[in-house]
């Protein structure tokens, strides 16, 4: 399909350039928003105003939404005020809020100038909400039912209300003051027996809300765990403010997956698209890790210059170094990576520490034996006889598979406690992940390996 | 919330263990299934179908798809016959499908005997598909409707048949054949102007749709991407087969998010959530891979062991070994989950190669020459000057700091391109992660890093 849809792309393009309007706006008509919106990255600056011109004005404004910030901004600054007025009356208001966000000051100004007084309103009710929170999502669209009105009067209310409202499908029933009462489906409604039941009577009263402060990803946990199509926005007087949709929701999972795993792996999350990042910008998300964890590698320096005297009598014991640190390392992020995903999925708590650690202690065990049988044989196998290493003696392979099992036993506790430890503290517990626990588990690591060549071996 | 919730579900456990069977009536009719399917995993397993029984039978439908396949079975075994139907009556045949597909093979056939013909048709027909395609997801319960129904009539049959749908909301126009011509939303029909206007002229007809073979994750994206609450389901020939809704389809990004996390640090996904997993299943799902990845620490090994003389007469590089790897994996897994990423959400395909690597290649020139030049001064002043190591010499430092700057190139290089290369492949980019692109990068480092000494040491 992906295939399909660039040809189509590229006669789309020509078209454009060899000036056939007409078949182009045909062509356009039929085409969802979405994959119009991606015809545009394609375009020239040039090409762009001109094609977007060719769009009919409801699909003007959906296609809008879709196109990234940069071609955005650029047919902005070429809009007429009128034509600026057209599609924002056009926009749902959390999307202008999204728009309004990524703008520069100037272009800003223009769009709040252009904005009716009440989404003016709207959008800056929406900023002041900090980033991340349930009201920098929502939408201050939605259908607000009385509870005295009868089925027939909502379906009514529905219909003269509904074009603008993101969505129809859940309703709210609300008293004077916007107190949340209640909240009734357009299904319900329609497969309503009588059309003279008031809503009070049959609305649902056991609500689940969130409050504009809540973070974005419980609201999305939640609307996933529930199936709703929205969660109302309420505030600390229990008064309707907005609502969440589930299409809001699937994006906010989507960015918060990523989002984690970029700090998994030592990087500042970007919400820029790869393409649209700039090396620059690809440096600045990465380099600061890749030093702060380099300047930690200090003391696993520190710790090998200090046994300098005991690996220049048995060399061969540099050689496994590598292996154990490697082994360690992808131990404790298999146990930390498993933990960040269960605490980010509400799967877990910190109250469960207990029971992890009995778990991955269990987990642990069974690895770390395993693993130093495997490699016990495998030293003496490969290393001693097939390779004919003669400074690989018994004892050296025993010290390094029993160094390997306790590592892997170290490794697994601390992937599994900093993780929890970092929620608890209220920090992001994805920081907790490989390149931090491999830092530790490193200087571990070498610690017990010494340690037990100490005990073993004639250094 | 989750706190208050806590105190509720105990009081719930103690007065079901007081046998205030009543009063705990009156409270789980204003619960959500979603909350109530979490209170049983507190309870004994036999105070569970006793909880069960206080449920109203709609309820008792919504709250056994949210409970635990444990409990499900649990009570599966206890119902009789008459019990077991009541339930599965109740339920969407997706949500049908999914219980048959963990249960064991006993309870399936009592679960199959006991469905009516027609659900044991779509059951069968759902469980056909190939595992993570659209068909294994899909529900067959949709809203049909006909071209030539005016806007009154497809309002009555909604109304008529809309109970037993999973969602009335998008409903879709078939031809006598099941052929897919068009659909319409709820929302449509209600703002119409004239009721008598027939569907086929106000149906949308630029139709997007999967196929039964599609696999999940990409259905779940187009949903996502195009903001629909369900995507039409048709067979080879254009032909209607089912719908996925918004609801699985968040499902779906959930899972896929956590399987690609897991395959990034070395694991077998696994389905279930942590704390329902025994140790021995978790040793399972880690064992393989570290074992996989220790064995191939062997060659790190042996370059180190080719090296052993260079090592023995400057001793002070040892020291450095772990921090250049360190940083050599990081960078490394940085370039690669940025790029797994991307290629999961689709924002990259394999012919932009040529872009990524250019991309990567600039950024690996920033961060190895910053991470190059702060190494050496950090060297410089810690490690010579601070703890006053004689052997650290300036060229010492220099061999150190080259190494580490094209390592942090190469490593970024081999990071981005594995993924992309497996992506072509056909194969899960996420297994070229971390683990993988560190044991290679860990030879390459080795061998980056004793090129150095060798051509600017005198070893």
């Amino acid at each position: 399909m992906a295939e399909r849809f660039e040809i189509v792309q590229k006669a789309l393009v020509k078209m454009l350039e060899e000036k056939k309007y007409a078949t182009l706006r045909d062509i356009l008509i039929t085409m969802n928003p979405s994959d119009i919106a991606g015809l545009f990255t394609d375009l020239e600056d040039n090409q762009i105003p001109l094609m977007f011109r060719l769009l009919t004005k409801e699909q003007a404004a959906d296609t809008f939404v879709e196109m990234d910030p940069d071609a955005q901004e650029l047919l902005i600054k070429g809009f007429s005020d009128n034509e600026l007025k057209e599609v924002l009356d056009e926009l749902y208001v959390d999307d202008a809020a999204d728009i309004v966000e990524e703008m520069p000051a100037n272009v800003v100004k223009r769009i709040l100038k252009a904005a009716d007084p009440e989404m003016r309103k709207s959008i800056n009710q929406i900023l002041r909400y900090p980033e991340n929170s349930a009201g920098s999502i929502m939408t201050t669209e939605y259908v607000s039912l009385r509870p005295n009105m009868t089925v027939e009067e909502a379906i009514l209310r529905i219909r003269r209300q509904g074009v603008d409202k993101e969505t129809i499908y859940t309703c709210y029933v609300t008293a004077n003051d916007r107190t949340l009462l209640g909240l009734i489906s357009v299904k319900d409604l329609l497969l309503a027996d009588d059309d003279e039941t008031r809503l009070k009577d049959i609305m649902l009263t056991n609500i689940i809300s969130v409050t504009t402060q809540d973070d974005q990803e419980k609201v999305a946990r939640m609307l996933s765990k529930y199936n709703f199509l929205a969660l109302p926005v309420v505030d600390g007087e229990n008064r309707m403010v907005g609502i969440v949709t589930f299409d809001d929701a699937m994006d906010v999972l989507t960015e918060e997956a990523t989002e984690d795993m970029e700090l998994m792996s030592a990087m500042t999350p970007s919400e820029k698209p790869y393409l649209r990042s700039g090396s620059i910008d690809l440096f600045k998300n990465r380099f600061p890790w890749l030093t702060l964890l380099m300047v930690s590698s200090t003391f696993t320096g520190l710790i090998i210059t200090s046994f300098e005297g005991a690996l220049s009598k048995v060399v061969a014991l540099t050689a496994f170094i590598p292996m154990l640190m490697g082994t360690g390392g992808n131990s404790g992020s298999q146990s930390s990576v498993t933990v960040i995903r269960a605490l980010s999925l509400g799967e877990l708590k910190f109250r469960d520490i207990g029971i992890v650690l009995w778990k991955e202690v269990r987990t642990a065990l069974l690895c770390g034996i395993a693993l130093a049988a495997v490699c016990f044989a495998k030293i003496w196998l490969i290393d001693h006889l097939l390779f004919g290493n003669e400074e690989i003696t018994l004892l050296v392979d025993l010290v390094v598979c029993l160094a390997l099992a306790l590592t892997v036993v170290i490794a697994k506790v601390v992937g599994c406690t900093l993780p929890m430890i970092a929620k608890a503290l209220g920090a992001d517990p994805a920081v907790m992940a490989s390149p931090f626990i491999t830092t530790i588990v490193d200087a571990v690591s070498l610690l017990v390996y010494f340690m037990f060549a100490k005990m073993l071996l004639p250094i």
